[in-house]
């Protein structure tokens, strides 16, 4: 299970003014500490960016680049900025994402066929919304494979995010045991070994106090990883859930077991 | 996942002391520790008792019963201890347990038919040896489950252990992803919802860092709760495992999620 780190993103403060200012010192400084931390990847996530979209995401994809080879999630609605970032090369990227929403599917997807790249494909609705319960979410997952295949490229370059439901919401915990089977059969489903992302802080979104928070999100990463989670976007700064996922790996890992494993 | 407190052991010098001096105090206050930090049944390690088994049974089990109406397990190689304590009635007795050593289908197993109670069958080879897979794990359930039927009891009564091996073994982890896989597949094997039990210690059995030995148990907890495991034997005073089995259960839980539910 590759952690990805969610913590560059445009609505925070300090990112935000980092982009607007052309200073790419905050960014280099989040991206450098949230390696230490042990992140294998970085999502980028710009949001829209309406006004300048390739400029600003290239100003943010060169900003991270000139401090780590890690892989690179370009994280925006917006095809002209994905484009932006995919244009610049240098790094591993991953598209995130698309949906059946008929304007990603028309201006996003087609991007991974261009570039060749990995895609993230979200288990949602055309018109986004999230599906309730696991039958949907495989269904889903089939019309999204569907679409996937007209650009040609092979199964490895898709990437599943079944949408984790926020428990604040009515049967969200119950819609999350729900999704462990579906990460678990959708390799069945489609016939090849189907990869995963899921966005833990969504199991916590909404008001509730922190700490317990993070003892939910511990307790769910390792079922999302016996369930074959390939990758997981979390917040690096958050020591309980990012030290599980770290032994979860250890648990996993198929070389020789040594406490050492959990320093990563 | 019920939470099964493994503290009470006759290996335990304060306990050991209790029993040869017949005072009850250390092992009540032992009890409703566990109680108040979420155990929801107590196993009685007794151990053999060679000297006095009914007589040691006895006081142990009425020293719990003076303090809990918690489910007790029995859990002693000795047939006429674990017998003892049937005798006393008055609690939910579960007989832990047997295997396919010889003596034990002989002397324990027919007390559960005799006493029409629940009894935790290890996951063994005659020789008290641990199977080495997935697939070995799953040839001696059927195994046990023969043994098992011969008392004539219903499947409700029997509860599997399928044997955690420690990390310290060569391929000991391997072991454990593969018993994740033992827990969901054994009702299939079996026809019927059958039950198991973990316990959670034995992962981290040997020497090594208490603290990466928490967090190692705290990430297998969930991995065996999304598995269906139906009880896990643990120390309740480790408090991340401890914490993190309840969060795992307030994931599971039907009703209406709560961040209180934490609590217990």
């Amino acid at each position: 299970m590759i952690r990805v780190a969610d913590n560059l993103q445009i609505v925070n403060p300090i990112i935000h003014a980092a982009l607007k200012d052309r200073n790419p010192a905050p960014i280099r400084d989040l991206v450098i500490r949230c390696e230490k931390a042990g992140a294998q990847a970085i999502d980028i996530n710009s949001g829209p960016l309406t006004r300048n979209p390739s400029g600003d995401m290239v100003f943010l994809v060169e900003a991270v680049q000139s401090v780590t080879r890690l892989p690179l999630l370009l994280d925006s609605t917006n095809p002209r900025a994905i484009e932006a970032g995919l244009r610049l090369g240098g790094s591993r990227f991953i598209i995130n994402g698309f949906s059946l929403e008929p304007r990603k599917i028309e201006a996003i997807l087609p991007l991974a066929g261009r570039f060749d790249v990995e895609i993230i494909a979200y288990l949602l609705y055309p018109d986004s919304r999230v599906p309730s319960d696991e039958t949907e979410r495989l269904r889903i997952a089939l019309m999204v494979y569907e679409a996937f295949q007209k650009t040609g490229l092979p199964g490895d370059r898709l990437i599943i995010d079944p949408v984790i439901a926020p428990l604040m919401w009515e049967n969200g915990n119950i819609q999350d045991m729900g999704t462990l089977s579906v990460i678990r059969n959708l390799p069945d489903l489609l016939g090849f070994p189907v990869r995963t992302i899921a966005g833990i802080s969504n199991l916590t979104t909404g008001p509730g106090p922190a700490a317990r928070k993070r003892l939910l999100e511990a307790a769910y990463i390792p079922m999302l990883a016996a369930s074959g989670l390939s990758f997981a976007l979390m917040n690096m700064f958050h020591e309980l859930p990012v030290a599980i996922a770290r032994a979860c790996e250890a648990l996993a890992d198929p070389g020789i077991f040594t406490y050492e494993a959990l320093d990563g």
